[in-house]
């Protein structure tokens, strides 16, 4: 944060070639945890703000949309989603969506840091609300540990990751991904923030790379939101042979009588749809052996 | 553009509640024009960056996302479009792209601003290329009085504008598409910079209902690019029949040999998609008696 000559307070995301400015009202809330700077804004135009190491995660006015986009595309593809794991996902949004599916006996959530969970649950109670509902278990661990250790089993697993630096770090490495594959149930997925094409494109690389050699089915979809820099962003979707368009069916969309802001059952196949610069991207990826 | 106390150089868009900066290694050209403010800088990480008063216009990294999506979505869903309009496009961008498609027999370009077209033809070789080839027809004059005023008829018109400010403006009114629509062929069309369905909704609206009233098919698509702020924007699309998925065959796609950065037939037919709080907000104009 810092204050212009005119008083002006404005949540600044720093990128070496690029400035994204907020003008804000007030800060929330601004402390050190151990593993990042977590800091909450207020603003007029985009409601409050959650900055992690001073990039924003999410916005009031827009989670919508980066939320339904991880959450349901995966779980309208799977065809009876029951146990969801959820690594990250402080901010409790996407929680909140996977909820929202009937199927979903119980969801483990897996978060390391508690100053991000207690400052949602004080600040932003949009998202966080999810956070004390009966089929949660929230636990407060490093999720890479979790993976590797737990003996429990899921359907779908969401990475709800920032950007791979500080404590996301691990997430982006393939020990984590192989130890995933490893507590699928059959048919089980797995889909994970999956960067800019723009400005993140080697990352968005070696997380494809990654994922072809953990999983025989690998793809990429986009969505946009108000406030990730670069417009388009992705996420990765893996599974063990369950196919994100081939095997959607509308209709479940359909019946299951739940509306959303963002996601519907034709934004769902669009946004596998993918421009031309990413598809030769992937190409390269995909065509090469293991 | 703003020095800051490190000498660093940074192009600054300005808007009410955001502020976009990207950092800049020089201004190449800035004069103010009789109708706006133009400027070309110079970046490593964007290339060079047209604004028109303070508003970044197109940046070499990513301009092909526009108009590759501004152009192919008609000229691919027009069955064999001859006659071309641009208006605006002083870039020369557009005219780029259009003049790619072997069917197309003349391009009319009109552009209001003679300053923008010298110095993109100076600078930005890159979309200026274009304006000398011999089927182009550039015009300097406003493209609103050519409209009203010409004999000329046109199988695909398009909007390469601004923002409704400045020498805009009359670009967002009735009285320019009833014109438009009185100089198409049978079966033409026309498509427009529709605006960002977040930041400029109310605008966007606006022109669905304008074009409602003179045209009876009418629809939105999305793109998104690096450098418009809030990542989804939209282009209008209106016809006097044509449907630009029911009439869109992508075998001319592919036996046009044609490749493009952005655009694919998936592409096409996945920018038709929109997220479900657009549709709720088209639906309501489209909805409502002329």
């Amino acid at each position: 944060m810092s204050t212009a000559p005119h008083s002006e307070l404005w949540a600044t995301e720093k990128h070496d070639f690029l400035e994204l400015r907020y003008r804000a009202t007030e800060v929330l809330f601004s402390e050190q945890s151990p593993f990042q700077h977590v800091e909450i804004v207020n603003t007029e135009k985009y409601g409050k703000i959650l900055l992690n190491d001073g990039y924003v995660m999410i916005t009031e006015a827009d989670e919508f949309i980066y939320h339904d986009m991880l959450v349901h595309v995966p779980l309208f593809t799977h065809p009876h989603p029951q146990r969801v794991l959820i690594i990250g996902g402080g901010d409790g949004g996407t929680a909140r969506e996977v909820l929202r599916h009937p199927s979903v006996e119980q969801c483990v959530m897996v978060e390391i840091d508690e100053v991000v969970v207690n400052a949602c649950r004080h600040h932003i109670p949009q998202t966080a609300q999810a956070l004390d509902h009966p089929k949660l278990t929230l636990r407060i661990e490093d999720g890479v540990k979790y993976v590797a250790e737990t003996a429990e089993t899921f359907d779908v697993v969401l990475v709800d990751s920032t950007d791979p630096i500080g404590p996301a770090t691990p997430l982006f490495g393939e020990t984590f991904y192989c130890d995933l594959a490893r507590i699928l149930n059959p048919g089980g997925l797995v889909v994970s923030q999956g960067e800019s094409p723009f400005y993140f494109a080697a990352m968005q690389h070696k997380l494809l790379d990654i994922l072809h050699r953990c999983f025989p089915t690998v793809s990429l979809y986009n969505y946009s939101n108000m406030s990730y820099p670069g417009g388009l962003w992705s996420f990765t979707f893996a599974s063990q042979g369950l196919d994100p368009i081939a095997d959607f069916d509308p209709a479940r969309v359909a019946a299951s009588g739940l509306e959303f802001r963002y996601y519907n059952s034709a934004i769902h196949r669009a946004a596998f749809a993918l421009p031309t610069f990413m598809q030769r991207q992937i190409k390269t990826i995909l065509d090469s052996p293991c």
